[in-house]
């Protein structure tokens, strides 16, 4: 096997290579930078990157006397997150050019480690549904998934080894199985969101994007401002699943359905309990609740671009969350919440029974079009019960492109998460 | 009696008038510019005040052809919430001269409902415990109290009728009481943070103050971004209240103690079933909760500032909540959490049987002393619970200044918190 290049390394690794003088933070960071040059056209997955800044960063990096747990690794910060010495432009034209004053605490954080800020990634119009200009590494006509856009695919396509998203529905979980990455949405609340753009605050959190599991661990230790603990080096025992299939299993394609199948029955060969998982009727009403609660939320927290730029506004925003999230009344929009909070706690009763929920990460393969990033359907009912979810890349569909396998855990068990994420990516010789 | 004077009418009256063509906004804003001029070397309420931006707005106003809910109401607004024609210095000269590119949300639904923006009022140090330059109206020795200093202060003293403030501890409530305003909390979540400086997000809500529960009403529903909705004409029924004097009652002064006895046997004379309620062992921590909650999430939102100017931050904030903040680990952070959430669901419980809590707003009259702002420690509970929570100028003490009385209603309540705070002033003439 030949070596592989500097910019298909993991954040793991990159960290281990600096430490140790075998490599330097530029040596990377051009490495890198060579990739993309080379990439970018195809892709589009960057909305700012400036050379000079990247080199600066790296050789600022390399003269420093410590070395901190990210140490030159590049990360990609999508364009929803405040950066002091780049363009924070939210994917629209209403704020092209702004520049924030001051880093977000996620990049403050990243910094802090001895990351390097690479560039911002593309995401959608206000991290909502309207696409940016980014295509899918391994097919120019598919989406990449959305809104988390372009942080999925510079790191599926090995510009960067990870990259920081946000998800309010499914802006991590589905770009990142649609690029064939691991994709991490934490326990709401646990990392801070100052110098975030607030789509809905009820829902929102970052997102980390990465191509191993010990990555995201690493990376989440960082931007939760706590000491670096690498995951027990033991396996985990194998876990009580239940298999999900929900109320979207229709709307799959046969590949995803066999990947879960397949993913069940390997989990049960190395001793899992896996059974099946119905859930209460309670559930059905999920896109309604998290309909009502994100658009209504959305819809204030433009008011600014609502009174000054609406024209500036893309129809599909305007003509569909705005809209109808202008339209609910204060009374829907808390009892949809009510909903969504009892939801939570129906979770933490399954969460009793089952160490871990196997259901898709998307309904399918990244689908033709550009027009539009997929469904997020399978991430709704996690992202209302506030719970940590992982998308696993181990399937590919009929078209050789990615199909994930998401893993759901009980709130605030998010580093079982990442261990039973490593034991069922063991099954798979990953 | 005197006809008041524009710059002390209340919200409701300035609006009324304007709308009825007795009045205008220019004449509004004169009457509180010349108040202003004539107080505010004695109270310091404000951070930044531009008389002709004033009064810009106010012709802009008079000149306009919709008449909003707010309409020509004069409103200030907390400096740590963003406003795109004023500078945003959250309290710190770390931030000196920062201009944000756009409104806050709440600052874009004011201007959107006809409200006038007057300025920026003086916020202690990132809304935490270094006080800003604000001195009691009533007594220059004296604390107004904080975070929210200069917005209680400058309705206290009748030169503005409503201004926004923010509470993560008690920073709406105590200094509402301490200049004899009501002050309102919103239950946690109602009203959208965008662009608001995070202290600590699990925590963290607007909160209002003003002269009138009317006032409050109407502009709760303006930042709810909903249609205003007079209360109801008819007074609300006797409610069922607990007498909450909570383990720090024993903190609290004579006149404190009084105002609550008697308070409580108004309402019972009027009808209401008030009880003494005594809540259970698993409150006795709260302090330790709030802390490790607030300490941790400020912590880790202060990454840049901490990245680059640690120097300038006070000593008071460095060795106070920040260092408890970065020396939690993880897990107590969690634990305090989950603590939070029990209590919140416990509290739930409570209001089946009682309508309303009745308990002190701060431990007595605002304190001798301009290098402490108070004590929070009445408000932590509830901030905790997320519950709304209004402060009623009702008393005073010993010296003549304002003692409060505070009302607490269940999650998802706010409206008949209102209700109740209304029925309880009539109690008392108001």
């Amino acid at each position: 096997m030949p070596e592989k290049m500097l910019h298909e390394l993991t954040a793991t690794e990159i960290v281990s290579r600096i430490t140790a003088g075998k490599t330097t933070a530029e040596a990377v960071a051009r490495d890198c930078l060579d990739y993309i040059a080379q990439r970018e056209p195809a892709v589009q997955a960057w909305q700012f990157l400036d050379l000079e800044l990247v080199l600066q960063q790296a050789r600022a990096l390399d003269r420093g006397t410590t070395r901190g747990p990210l140490q030159g690794v590049p990360v990609g910060i999508k364009d929803i997150i405040d950066t002091a010495d780049m363009p924070t432009e939210y994917g629209t034209p209403i704020h092209a050019g702004h520049r924030p004053h001051m880093d977000a605490a996620c990049v403050a954080l990243t910094r802090r480690a001895g990351g390097l800020i690479m560039g911002k990634t593309v995401t959608t119009e206000f991290a909502n549904r309207h696409p940016g200009k980014t295509m899918h590494p391994m097919d120019p006509a598919r989406t990449p998934g959305g809104s988390s856009s372009g942080s999925a695919a510079a790191v599926g396509d090995r510009m960067i080894p990870l990259a920081v998203g946000t998800q309010t529905t499914g802006s991590t979980i589905r770009p990142a199985a649609y690029n064939g990455c691991f994709g991490y949405r934490p326990t709401w609340g646990d990392l801070r969101l100052a110098g975030v753009m607030e789509a809905a605050g009820s829902l929102d959190t970052l997102g980390l994007i990465a191509r191993s599991v010990d990555d995201i661990a690493l990376y989440r230790n960082v931007l939760a401002g706590v000491p670096t603990q690498a995951l027990s080096v033991e396996p985990c025992k194998p876990p009580r699943v239940g298999v999900c299939r929900t109320q979207f299993w229709n709307d799959t394609d046969a590949a995803t359905k066999t990947a879960i199948e397949s993913c069940a029955a390997a989990m049960a060969k190395a001793g899992a309990k896996v059974t099946d998982l119905t859930l209460l009727a309670s559930f059905e009403p999920i896109e309604e609740i998290h309909q009502r609660i994100s658009s209504f939320e959305f819809a204030r927290n433009r008011a600014w671009e609502i009174n000054h730029h609406y024209e500036r506004i893309s129809k599909t925003l305007r003509e569909n969350r705005l809209k109808h999230g202008l339209a609910y009344s204060f009374e829907q929009y808390c009892e949809a919440r009510a909903q969504g909070e009892k939801l939570r706690l129906q979770l933490d009763d399954i969460f009793r029974d089952y160490d871990v929920i196997l259901t898709p990460s998307a309904p399918g393969e990244p689908p033709v079009g550009l027009n539009a990033t997929g469904s997020a359907a399978f991430s709704s009912i996690w992202t209302v019960g506030h719970n940590p979810s992982m998308t696993l890349p181990l399937f590919s569909g009929p078209n050789k492109l990615p199909i994930g396998v998401q893993l759901i855990t009980r709130r605030d068990t998010d580093r079982y998460l990442f261990e039973v994420s490593r034991w069922t990516c063991a099954l798979y010789g990953r």
